[in-house]
């Protein structure tokens, strides 16, 4: 991304009079560390960047995450304004405050909350994305759907198409509507005690999945094959309507989303009692009452625990019925 | 620390049923890194904490700001206790949310606000504590006096000898005047958007010596020297009225705590300039108005820009009256 919009940003700062310094790192998940975020930051201590700094994060998820936890504790705090360039980034990852890094033991496990002062998503940058980008994107708003919105889970399967073609009305109103639906989350919500964990469909094992690939599989297919997998265990455990997972399949197909799940259960379910939703070691999960709505516990709570039993067999069944890989 | 009174508060956190482990890591500033961050919050992962999981810091304002950085960006943050087993842990660094570590570039330079639950301060703990230490905690409650409470400052004055005697009437009421006054500027502006900068009283230079030093100098004797140079200046600059100086020295004398500044005044300035208040990279200082009350600028600001000229000059007059190391 730097290559493609650096420079044009720097000049455009430039010119409006802010000392502005271009700081890069090697793209990709395996670089959203400690040892990152340490390097970013000492090369501001370099540039004798003060309290009076603000950091621009131009780029996909990665970026925003990562340059947003420099940005959150660079003298314990300075401003952060989010330019997103990939789909997945200005639908979910610029939104809400979330910054971070990942470990040895998991994604994102190591961050903070710090709200971006301004989000600047200009669609026309997704001219620019790969197909896969976009795709891992699209899975993200597929989601915001199942959990909000039946009528926008609609809209995306009837123009999943158009979206694919980049037509950019389609992709102004997918980008609105998904930052619209999370925004109310987060602002309900902002440090997730309850309700924005809903925020968090399909990612327990999305997560899991992820880390078991070593973060070599695109974020958002993996929280499709979270989103079937869960699905199906909400289903087997008679708290999600029958037949969501196979309409969230049918939309996700329409997307060509492929729903990546090549793991053995067994080696999933430790990272999953990792997960940031885990309580007392026990994996939690959020589960759908149907497209468009979660369910909630007896006790009122949004995340759910389920035997492992049934989370392993909704696994086998998965893989074994989507034939993914 | 963990030698005298880890394996007591382990027990007594199991006897509550609380399941409990105890990390240690080697005392002392030199430790309070990113590195050392990075390896405490990979043994939690370890041992599977969750976000259900609460940090006591037990030690002195290392371990809090140290153990705090870790809560505060654990899973995006978990519950934080400070147990402060000094007495400038007590009065300063366990009050108010700041926690950090330190970088080659300087002081508590990365880091984030994470105010604790709850803050167990127990005088008796001061019985262990080393003498350096005592006298280290109370120049900082000298600082206090100085900043806010002119009476408090004279109480100090008048009972420096009962204080350093550790009579525990004397160390009670000393914690709770300093924490009172303390929390009543954080309560006030607790992201240090304005009035909380006077907490830096002595801090723009203090924390440039202890730099200058590699931390091997007691925080609070850093401080006071930081004190008497920015006392000093503040007068050459007309600000703060004349005699301010002699009477923190004065004070300070009684207290013992020695005014360490044994620096070359232009090997200070760049630390200066990264300091956190600086803007546009020109050091800034909280100056007094006369003991009990700091000076604002005709812009109405906390802190002041001074010429490099009137601090160089100070930073050399004080090194050679007071014939400091």
């Amino acid at each position: 991304v730097a290559g493609l919009y650096g420079e044009r940003v720097v000049e455009s700062l430039r010119s409006a009079r802010l000392t502005t310094d271009l700081l890069t790192f090697p793209a990709g998940e395996a670089n959203k560390t400690r040892q990152q975020w340490l390097e970013l930051s000492d090369r501001m201590f370099a540039l004798g960047c003060g309290r009076d700094s603000c950091v621009v994060a131009l780029g996909g998820g990665v970026t925003g995450d990562l340059a947003g936890f420099v940005a959150a504790t660079y003298m314990r705090g300075v401003p952060l304004i989010q330019a997103p360039t990939t789909l997945l980034a200005m639908i979910d990852a610029s939104v809400g405050g979330k910054t971070g890094v990942d470990t040895p033991s998991g994604k994102n496990l190591i961050g903070a909350f710090h709200p971006p002062r301004a989000v600047l998503a200009d669609t026309r940058l997704l001219d620019t994305l790969p197909d896969t980008e976009l795709r891992s994107g699209l899975a993200e708003a597929v989601k915001h759907g199942a959990i909000l919105d039946a009528d926008y889970f609609d809209w995306i399967t009837a123009h999943a198409h158009a979206i694919l073609e980049r037509e950019p009305a389609h992709l102004g109103q997918l980008v609105s509507r998904s930052v619209e639906l999370k925004a109310r989350v987060v602002a309900a919500d902002p440090l997730e005690h309850g309700e924005r964990a809903i925020l968090n469909f399909g990612h327990t094992v999305g997560h899991a999945l992820e880390l078991h690939a070593a973060y070599g599989i695109p974020h958002g297919f993996a929280v499709a094959a979270g989103m079937l997998i869960e699905a199906a265990a909400g289903e087997a455990a008679g708290i999600t309507a029958a037949g969501t997972r196979d309409r969230l399949q049918e939309t996700l197909g329409r997307c060509r989303v492929p729903a990546s799940a090549a793991a053995d259960p067994a080696e999933l379910l430790p990272a999953m009692r990792l997960d940031k939703k885990a309580r007392g070691a026990r994996a939690r999960f959020v589960l759908l009452a149907q497209i468009g709505r979660t369910a909630r516990t007896a006790a009122g709570e949004w995340t759910h625990e389920l035997p492992e039993s049934v989370v392993n067999a909704a696994l086998r069944r998965v893989i074994r019925d989507a034939g993914v890989v």
